[in-house]
């Protein structure tokens, strides 16, 4: 099957509906191609792109240049503009993570369940590409290289919609990555970039039967207008209110580890904490050294009355509204609040939780069964850091993001997330009676 | 954690977003009971439904006698009819459906997946129920009291929108669930009827955060609008546009009892065949005995021009087009074509198919791993009929539907479908360096 011979290095089509439904389509033929490649092919085609990364260093920076030139003209914050910048030593890290994934196991193809029927048929559940794969997001342009590499390598093709900051650094990153297919004669209109406006995006979430599944990547706004307005499925990833609960039973010593860690380590990610609940039952050797530790590292807290009082002599506690209490804060700042029994902070996970990760401190097995069975999140701690909700430390190897919905996917998603399955059935003949 | 107060015997709430609000909240309530009850305590409770089920019949009956009455003065079907009318005999096998799923494995529970990482973390990931289920459904009361048993066997709450024929059959129905529950001491309000109102299946689409996944179970039209409209992720099931290509390395004689079978055996439901493709080089030795024997059965075929020329003297083969080719007729009607290639066979089903169940007839090898390898359905069928995707026959014990869509679950859906898992992470103080 032959792919079409759409201008490889054509710069993103211009808006809505109709230009996106040529590129989906044409991302679908490649995807047909790519779903029966054999791993080798696909390996070959990641070292290509690996290549072609590394030797395309000048234009990537040039591109990236003239991005950063327009966010400083229009008064990009500093974090916004490190975040954009690129430079010889991250564009050596994206060659290394497109080898990396190529070095990962091949999804596809593996056969997740068999059975032989009664009647002789033999039945066998084996692991496809979803398809077409659409993915918004906001940020580093690392990204584009990140999903396009993990896309593929489970045999699927991607639409990419980067933010409009990172425009130019993304397509140059895109026509890199399809050139290097064109020459290495793999169906290169599996990688697509997506012009990066509001009417694309439309046309995106409206592209039911085209586009197979959605993946929006970037802050609280975009991810809940995607759920929102999309008639394709998606997968909702990223916003995490996390919650550690110092039990009555808890290792203080612990407890206080993981507090910190769990905040400070990294706070503007989504799988760091929001919010400490503290058992009344050591709220007071636990709340003031807390507070103390936290106030060393910088970070702000907003308490209920019962950790306000119990705040060293001249600290500053902010009082805590429940706005507070349902803020993905991702700073150095974190609601605080004093439970009578660990179901009422079960009760406040539930209704203030956002269902990513949760963690509980204790050395009580009941208590700590309990809170396992009960909180209803993609991943819960015991006696563990939120932070080590991620595919790399889950031993994934990558991760193209983490869903906090229930179909599908939970948590963590790197490669076999990415795939599907279908059922073959093996027979000689059968009918049914 | 006690259930709410509200009345078990209360006739569905009036319409609207607030009303479904309450029903919601109250089946979240009771599922998070449900999410961690024992194995025992839900047999437990089945065994009461079976039970109440056969006791309370002669209300059952009465029911839906006014039902019938309504269906019969509005002109009704006799079709429609029969589907809506409940017996004595009916009655006893929807008691021992629910005997039946009591009696399967709990899929609750299970550790699909566990490693120790480096730093000493144990990963868990372990299947949970998605919590609160929402189905749509049209036609035989049955599938009130099937879906209520595979949603309480697998620990979710489900809320139920029926069809409006069987409106008093199944509030009679989820009244007689709900009894024996509340007698059994068990969290009744894991049953809840939705009114069969177009403006309470818009509340249960927007109840996302509420309700966790909306499966609806009926014709096209009605899948479409859930599918188009709900903000709750939906599982899209059923409509199976079917093909059995018969290639040129055929056992005719299998090819024509498959064809024939997948056709006629049932040629109402979704895994009935709906379009024959015919290899050229086997289409003078098949098409004609294809034909006569369609016509013995009272099938119906349209044919391309290639079919209609090898139709036997006197048999009249209406022309088929490409309408015809993407019906799915769910009678005994068939749309047929011949085929140059096994790939121009790949390109009709990817083009009219639904991706539902496709069937070769072959004993090629090489053509079978290609078919196999490239047609994009929920399931493929090597020489066996189309009939056979069926959570029944596949030896899943039960069936809430059959999905078409490729997130979480492809093809027939069963109690692990009706699942999803979390990831418990055993620690001992592990912080994230």
């Amino acid at each position: 099957m032959s792919v079409t011979s759409r201008d490889v290095g054509a710069p993103p089509q211009p808006e809505g509906e109709g230009a996106l439904r040529g590129t989906a389509n044409s991302a679908r033929l490649a995807a047909r191609v790519l779903a029966t490649l054999p791993r080798e092919e696909k390996d070959r085609g990641l070292g290509a792109w690996a290549d072609a990364i590394e030797g395309g260093d000048a234009e990537i920076l040039a591109s990236n240049a003239l991005d950063l030139e327009t966010a400083s003209a229009e008064g990009a914050s500093r974090a916004v503009l490190d975040r954009l910048r690129l430079d010889g030593m991250r564009i050596r890290e994206m060659a290394e993570q497109i080898r990396h994934v190529a070095s990962l196991e091949d999804p596809v193809g593996s056969v997740i369940d068999a059975r032989m029927l009664d009647n002789g048929l033999r039945l066998e559940k084996v692991t496809v590409p979803i398809g077409v794969i659409g993915v918004i997001y906001e940020g580093r342009p690392n990204v584009t290289v990140d999903a396009a590499s993990l896309a593929v390598k489970s045999g699927n093709a991607v639409l990419l919609r980067g933010s409009r900051t990172a425009e130019r650094s993304n397509a140059c990153l895109v026509r890199i990555l399809r050139e290097g297919w064109r020459d290495a004669h793999l169906p290169f209109e599996a990688v697509q970039a997506v012009p990066p406006t509001r009417q694309a995006s439309e046309a995106m979430m409206r592209a039911r039967g085209m586009i197979d599944l959605l993946i929006p990547r970037g802050g609280a706004d975009l991810i809940q207008t995607v759920v929102r307005e999309s008639q394709v499925p998606v997968i909702e990833t990223g916003v995490g209110n996390c919650h550690v609960y110092v039990d009555a039973h808890a290792d203080l010593e612990k407890a206080l580890r993981i507090l910190i860690n769990a905040k400070v380590q990294r706070p503007g990610v989504c799988n760091a904490a929001e919010t400490l609940l503290v058992h009344r039952d050591v709220a007071d050797a636990f709340v003031p050294q807390a507070l103390s530790a936290l106030a060393d590292h910088g970070v702000e807290v907003f308490g209920d009355p019962e950790i306000r009082r119990r705040s060293p002599a001249g600290m500053d506690v902010q009082p805590a509204t429940d706005a507070d209490f349902l803020t993905e804060f991702l700073d150095l700042k974190i609601a605080a609040k004093v439970v009578d029994t660990l179901e009422e902070a079960l009760e406040h996970i539930e209704t203030f939780g956002s269902r990513h990760t949760d963690a509980i401190v204790s050395e009580d097995l009941q208590a700590v069964r309990r809170f396992v069975a009960a909180v209803d999140s993609a991943a819960v701690m015991v006696n563990a850091s939120t932070r080590f909700t991620d595919g790399g430390e889950f031993g994934m190897g990558a991760e193209i993001g983490i869903s906090t919905q229930k179909l599908h996917a939970r948590g963590p998603m790197a490669l076999p997330e990415l795939t599907t399955y279908k059922w073959v059935v093996w027979g000689s003949g059968q009918v049914r009676a």
